[in-house]
């Protein structure tokens, strides 16, 4: 087996961290090795497209005053997996711990988390974890990190109650140290204060930190739009963060999602005026929504429409139902009493009588609504007429699912009301003039974007430029950074290991970049087996070869070409015997190379070729 | 081996196919069952969604009139495979023979071609090919049929060229019956008259057809927008368009891709303005831009800016470099002496003298663009401050490709424009006012949608009903329909053969569902294979059992588990030697079962499992 595999995938990796972290960092001491060199004149210079406070080292280096360093550990050059590590003196803190989707360059897997290295390195220094908001790229990797190290949790109610719901499933629940804070609460971990700080986004109690440390205050915003007309009447706290802004803020990380998106981002409220008129106009068909099962603003406003026009409310889907129990119990979602109605129940009632709410507006092929579709759910079957309400925009990826579903409804005769064909959905996360409202409101000295691929990391590095802010006060990092800030300086000169693990199944990190190409070497050729047994001693073939294929050719079909292959073994083995060849890695490296020619040759395709000898 | 397998993976199927059209179509007697039975007063009830004439048969009956059959063979309810096939009086010809890429649910598939089965059994009918333009949907599938059945094709100059390269490349050329026609012209095959109408396209030369036979005019558009300032000066001929509607237009065939999108489709002249804009912006750093190498009237405006800012002029891309050489010498695109010049020679020029054109658009991984973006293209390096201009929206489904392309270059400091930030990009399909134009100047009695996925199918036949076309006269139709059109009846009652051919290398139809499941099967979770070698006689074990797995999991931190598989495995045939089972079916099957058992329970993934028993 010629398997060579770094366990993990590793994007960034720093083999000294370890000895670096132990030391307290900025102490006096030049403990590394560039700084003796270079009599800490100049700062390594960073790559071209990282912009750093270059001019200002020799004023950090007089006074030598103690640096905040923020690691972010996910979150940036991609969308989803957000984490970021902060240090102040030897104390150290998390914000954020989120998983994100694989790709179509990770088949079978099925979630991407954090790589802990870095974090289970300095367990000893880790005060805890604060969480911004309740969405799965914030909270996701939360249980793959407990398993390991079990640190208090800082959040909101509803985050709170999102995440025990996570632990549960995971049996971590009942040693989780969970602690429920609110916005205005100040959190003491180590030498830091983290101060919550209300925003709006696309799911309730959703938060952005004020953290402050000797070297001054940052404020992160996690996920976080403007919203005047929120549903809940509860607008970001603009006060807090202005007054924030007037103290000195030493930074701002602000969450670039919609950095390429001028404009505002609209009111979650005109989606319950665009469900006002369609409600209506769908008359005495059923009415189907289908959401994110987080944005529990959109479902309560969908329950309020429905109340308003007399419709009873069915919910399907797991993580819908799960979400509306959470969320009503804790209060967050307000529902009449005789509303709600079990999904076996619909039966009982008129098309014009109902409202059904599902998950699926992604068109993952497991949903709800993807299962209504293509007729495989077992309580909702369409009748021509249904209007189905897609209430979201396509992830970028699901454009063509999204599709496929759509397709399918209407096929069967169903009303579709999608993309932007009306005002049915908006989104979570600010556009470009909120963006510039964060910094004018926060008046940050320093501004590192996060969340975001590249590309919204630059064009929110624009924006700040835009506003003001120099060039050397703006840095674009990447995951595994270490930025050094203090009140005079901005700096990024190191790495700590950071990248992603891939979790299938039960495994985590055990899929790395061999297992993945060989999936998709297999999905793209298929694999073709030759197996023979040969006596030990007398080299002769005993029995096959025997050629088996999976994913190849249509074996029917082609067994004119199955015979060849059999034939050309036989051959290459007769042609080793008369060499007197011994070494079964030689035999097999033959049967590769001549089997993978003909092949070749002969499709035009390069299946993966395995030969198994047995010596008897 | 269990591998059943249907050869081609069909959606639509008719086992009588050959009998029915062995007769000439409609001929007097009732040759048809159904006709036959119900004394042809009601045309079997079409399914729900699809509107016919119901209301119109008795006249049909009565007067006898042989019918237009129009069969779409390819390009409905999908994006791609255009073909439609035409039947008068025993006289048949086809429109278009494309091709469509393979989506996600086809790994490894190279090219999906449409099943040209109904096509090769009415061989002898078959007069001709006629072909609107020169994109790959519309002719990427001629070299398959041609290979199959030498018929006569005609089509506009440029379109011509392009098909020679195809066929040079599968060397079918030397045998092909090309025939260049233009606008205005008419092609007689059989009793069909089929006359070149000029539209506008994202490619010069392309036209739609009138067809005319004993049962009317039929006008199929082909792809088309309305452009009133095209670069080549050539506006879509509406005054023949509306001469025909003034004689009496039976039947409209409309291109729906853009049947979604409300208003016009901007000019493509407007295109031309950006890159004024940009050109000038770009100051002394190089261009590069990104486009569909198809799009002759794109590169056209490049070079014509390229020429006015004293820029040179570079081409990289295999199909890119084809198409200007085709079109330059047939003079579809002007370049002035001395502004080509060859990508090796770039280096003999400042950045702010050059600029470059590209395949890529898309982010395909093997596309110039591509290589550019991750360092892997041999002669063209990124320079901070390039700007590169994606002149192209992703097709759905490349949303991702792209965007990980402009990360990439953003990453290597280079000034990306793409998407909606510039006017870089305009469709090739006509919008809503212009689809309802084509049918205002046409007044089709019947209409026809045609070219687009169901939703787009169901919104231009929406459109239709709004511009006072009853409902009973707009079919809806779904591959390997038959639809049958006379002066007073559209109706579409039969089924032929018509579906989706997979090409992989050089097998056509070679690789269909069973091979498709097992590739996906393979990539999602990998393959255990056990081999084991036994005695004949005795039933002993005389090697193994080997354990190889690839695409599973990493061997080498596995190796527990590998050596528990081993040990299950051989209890499992010890336990089969008790039992005296002599059966290697049932015995494999155990296998197989146990194996998956322990697999799952181990690990939640479920790879395949093939067991490899030999008798010695």
């Amino acid at each position: 087996m010629d398997e060579k595999e770094e366990k993990n995938h590793v994007n960034r990796s720093h083999k000294n961290t370890q000895n670096r972290y132990k030391k307290p960092a900025g102490s006096k001491a030049p403990a590394k090795k560039e700084a003796a060199n270079s009599a800490a004149r100049k700062p390594k210079t960073p790559p071209s497209q990282r912009k750093t406070a270059g001019g200002q080292h020799r004023h950090y280096e007089k006074k030598a005053s103690k640096p905040l360093r923020i690691i972010p550990l996910g979150g940036l050059g991609e969308i989803g997996k957000n984490i970021t590590l902060y240090e102040y003196d030897g104390d150290m803190f998390l914000v954020d711990c989120g998983m994100s989707f694989p790709d179509e360059e990770m088949p079978g897997i099925d979630i991407v988390i954090p790589d802990f290295t870095y974090v289970l390195e300095n367990k000893d220094k880790i005060k805890g974890l604060v969480v911004t908001h309740g969405h799965e790229d914030h909270i996701g990797a939360i249980p793959y990190l407990l398993c390991n190290f079990n640190l208090p949790i800082y959040a909101t109610r509803l985050t709170i109650g999102l995440i025990e719901g996570k632990l549960q499933e995971h049996r971590l629940l009942a040693d989780a140290n969970l602690n429920v804070v609110k916005p205005g609460d100040k959190i003491k971990l180590g030498k830091f204060e983290i101060e919550l700080i209300h925003v709006n986004h696309s799911i309730p109690d959703a938060v952005g930190f004020a953290i402050t440390c000797g070297a001054g205050t940052v404020v992160q915003t996690g996920d976080f739009k403007i919203d005047t007309t929120p549903i809940d009447d509860y607008v970001i706290d603009m006060g807090r963060l202005g007054e924030l802004g007037k103290k000195g803020v030493l930074a701002l990380l602000s969450d670039s999602t919609n950095a390429e998106r001028p404009g505002f981002t609209a009111s979650e409220r005109i989606v319950g005026e665009s469900f006002s008129n369609l409600f209506k106009k769908a008359g005495d068909n059923r009415i189907i929504v289908a959401t994110f099962s987080s944005n529990i603003h959109r479902i309560q406003q969908i329950i309020d429409e429905a109340v308003r026009c007399g419709r009873k409310v069915a919910v399907s889907g797991r993580s819908m139902i799960n979400v509306v129990t959470v969320a009503s119990q804790l209060g967050y979602l307000k529902i009449p009493n005789n509303v709600l109605i079990e999904i076996d129940m619909i039966r009982n009632y008129l098309p014009g009588e109902l409202v059904i709410v599902t998950t699926g507006s992604q068109g993952e092929p497991l949903s709800a609504l993807h299962r209504i579709a293509f007729s495989e759910h077992r309580q909702v079957e369409i009748i021509p007429g249904d209007m189905f309400i897609i209430s979201a925009t396509p992830i970028p990826g699901n454009e063509k699912l999204v599709g496929r579903v759509v397709n399918e409804l209407i096929k069967r005769g169903a009303n579709v009301i999608y993309e932007r064909m009306y005002d049915v959905h908006v989104s979570g996360h600010a556009c470009q003039e909120e963006l510039k409202m964060m910094m004018s409101l926060t008046k940050p000295k320093y501004f590192i974007p996060l969340h975001g691929e590249q590309k919204h990391l630059i064009k929110h590095a624009g924006l700040a430029r835009q506003m003001g802010i120099p060039d050397q006060n703006i840095l674009i990092a990447e995951n595994g950074d270490v930025i050094e800030l203090t009140k005079s300086s901005l700096k990024s000169s190191e790495t700590v290991q950071a990248g992603r693990v891939l979790v299938d199944g039960l495994g985590v990190g055990d899929v790395g970049s061999i297992v993945l190409r060989d999936r998709k070497h297999l999905a793209d050729d298929g694999i073709i087996i030759v197996a023979v047994s040969i006596d030990s001693v007398t080299r002769e073939v005993l029995a096959g070869p025997d050629v088996v294929t999976r994913g190849f050719i249509y074996v029917k079909e082609s067994e004119e070409l199955i015979k060849e292959l059999r034939e050309l073994v036989l051959s290459i083995l007769e042609r080793c015997y008369y060499d007197d060849l011994r070494d079964w890695m030689t035999i097999k490296t033959r049967i590769k190379e001549r089997v993978s020619r003909f092949i070749t040759n002969k499709t035009r395709r390069s299946p993966m070729i395995l030969p198994i000898i047995m010596e008897i």
